[in-house]
């Protein structure tokens, strides 16, 4: 499956219309040249240099609020339930999303016991166990300390799991397959500086975190990673987190399984060993083929999936497309992103946008000139550290299929002569 | 005005007690060691190893919804407004915010004639003027250019007027003085693409971009800034526009001053001269001294402002804090932000939060040991052009008090002993 290589940015880089991704780079674009008949894809007017006055150019429009909301256009833009109301999870509809922020509205959810309504000032953290010193810290005394800001993803390690692991593939969209996942600039303390003012044991190897939810969903978390990276989150792009996002606090853990980083924060116990809650012994575990289970399989995998086009957003017949869509690697920054139009048998580079952070969604973008014929296409992500997204065949070949957690194979869609989108298993 | 280096974290760097910006990186904050008196701000619990349970535990929650909204107890956090309802302009709140990304609702508004209410199917960019051939994009069409995502500000070069222009400091906040800036995720179609696609007649030096409000707000803009970096601007972070920033697509001119980032875009002419809207001769100028106006002062200019602490916002007593803001500039990455808590005698230098992105909002932090006596705080920024944010008086001698665009004098703070913190001219 090699990948060739273009100089003229309007000429096919891999089977079946792929075209070189210095097409958007940010001067690139300007290079395809005045009258691409590749490119063209709006009406021409003869004639017309002037535009009829729309309605809303008849009057003043609406005045300002304190809070701002979307267009009344943009409505059916949700996020997509897998039961009507409670518990449960939600998944944002990564379809219709650009770039790489997730807006907070949109985020995914999953609740162990739905969403508490918690006071910020009623709330507090306990940190206690094998420590000099058990502090407690309120929102206001968190807000004292010195803070960092990232913009990471966060995956439930069960994303995907009906978009590979079910016997035949469902006909949906690419959110209700994949959307377990969001990515926001998330913005708090330290968890290294909380540790280091209630002192920890040099025995203490890994934490426990509670959440403030009915279920006091609670998880272990090694020592190395809450020392490192870990991070005690207070806002969410900007903003406060949401409350099904943990509001007022929730532990974030960059690249780990998202269950792991706690919601609405309310304990951490400073341990020697793993306390096998029954969240992360009754769940969160994967089942192989031989019966026994995988435990403690914390980052998440490199895997990618093409947003557009995908089931739901039909093409408008032959012509110029953007395919576009989002990468992603628990363990580092995204290296590269192939494109194949003619189901894996060839593969393009595609763009990636800036900028490429570590443990980010990260927008790959490739332009394709659809013959018009059936087609079927696929992304496959690198990371920094070489680990390649697998077929789904090599990944059920290893694990089975009742593995349930941590799915990150590759993603086929077919797209016919008349111009639908499907998911299917190639 | 020196600033002093230090290896040691804790130790001040600038006067006042600034502490150095290591203990803001990712690792440096856990050099700090335990048992820092200067750190804990906690409160320490004797003998208390457990939490009562808070009524929130105690039963289920809330179930998902499709799309979220914050919690009841952040709903003070608004946008300010200028009048109570119609055409004029609000403000982000900065002093709320933190990182840099602004959530939508939060994010700043200038109208002239109020938020036109547009149906996207019907909504068309016509491309007219000195072009081959003129064309009209309708939004589908837009969609399947080639697109790119920026993470950058956009500010109305009216900003800060009310915090430098008049002759005594407003007793007000942060985003009330400073909030016509906002930062987003912006994605859209290169505007160079769609004129190579109408081919420009090469005499044609600028653009005419055009609003569909009542207003029909418009503005001159140089083709080279047209075919740079300018953007057709359709999703601000991850999701479609909103109505109040040009939903269902927006003119985006990175650095440029707000106004010129037309919203609601329909017409774009291509022009060999300015053609001197009424946008930008009765308004939109620089008035100075001398009586002679500015016109077509383009690239907001390198500017920071602290917003924690910021007044409203009252200190808890002595003890260590985090001060906190935003830098930026039109022309560049911000190369670095200095921070004075004596009023300007001395300065030491803050941590910047990566990603440090090309005119974007920059989150600067630096740690504060208040001493608990009155102190004025002060932030200056350094852009990567070597342009340094000015003094209030060093403009004012230059421009005189009525220019009333494009203000980016250094902002002061006092702070009381009783914990009070003002807006103060110093």
């Amino acid at each position: 499956m090699p990948i060739s290589k273009s100089k003229n940015l309007e000429e096919a880089v891999a089977g079946n219309g792929l075209l070189h991704r210095r097409v958007f780079l940010a001067q690139g674009a300007a290079l395809l040249g005045v009258g691409s008949a590749n490119l063209l894809v709006a009406r021409p007017v003869h004639g017309q240099t002037t535009q009829n006055l729309p309605p809303w150019m008849r009057a003043p429009g609406e005045g300002m609020r304190g809070y701002g909301s979307r267009s009344r256009f943009e409505e059916q833009v949700q996020r997509t339930l897998n039961r009507p109301t409670g518990t449960g999870a939600s998944r944002t509809p990564l379809e219709h999303l650009e770039g790489i922020i997730t807006p907070n509205a949109l985020h995914f959810e999953r609740h162990h016991s739905g969403i508490p309504d918690i006071d910020p000032g009623a709330h507090r953290i306990l940190i206690h166990g094998l420590v000099d010193r058990p502090l407690i810290f309120d929102m206001d005394a968190l807000s004292r300390y010195p803070m960092v800001s990232r913009i990471q993803f966060i995956e439930c390690s069960g994303n995907s799991r009906v978009a590979g692991l079910i016997s035949e593939p469902l006909a949906t969209s690419c959110g209700e397959l994949h959307g377990l996942v969001s990515c926001s600039e998330w913005t708090g303390v330290p968890l290294s500086i909380l540790l280091d003012e209630v002192g920890v044991d040099p025995d203490a190897q890994w934490i426990l975190a509670e959440g403030g939810d009915a279920a006091a969903m609670s998880r272990s978390v090694p020592m190395a990673k809450a020392m490192d990276d870990a991070m005690i989150a207070l806002y969410q792009n900007g903003e406060r987190l949401r409350p099904d996002n943990g509001y007022p606090v929730r532990l974030f853990l960059p690249g780990y399984e998202g269950n792991m980083s706690v919601k609405w924060l309310r304990r951490i116990k400073v341990t020697t060993g793993a306390t096998m809650t029954k969240d992360e012994t009754s769940k969160y575990t994967e089942l192989l083929a031989d019966g026994t289970s995988l435990m403690f399989t914390f980052p998440m995998e490199v895997k990618s999936v093409i947003t557009s086009p995908s089931p739901g957003l039909a093409l408008q017949g032959p012509g110029l497309y953007e395919i576009s869509g989002l990468a992603w690697s628990g363990v580092g920054r995204i290296s590269k992103v192939e494109i194949s139009a003619d189901g894996g048998a060839t593969w393009g580079e595609a763009a990636l946008s800036e900028p490429v952070l570590d443990k980010a969604l990260t927008r790959f973008r490739m332009a394709w000139q659809w013959n018009g014929g059936p087609a079927v296409i696929k992304s496959r992500a690198i990371d920094e550290t070489g680990a390649v997204q697998p077929t789904r065949d090599a990944l059920i070949a290893e694990k089975g299929m009742n593995f349930a957690y941590h799915y990150n194979g590759i993603q086929a869609w077919s797209i016919s002569a008349d111009s639908q989108v499907a998911n299917i298993y190639a």
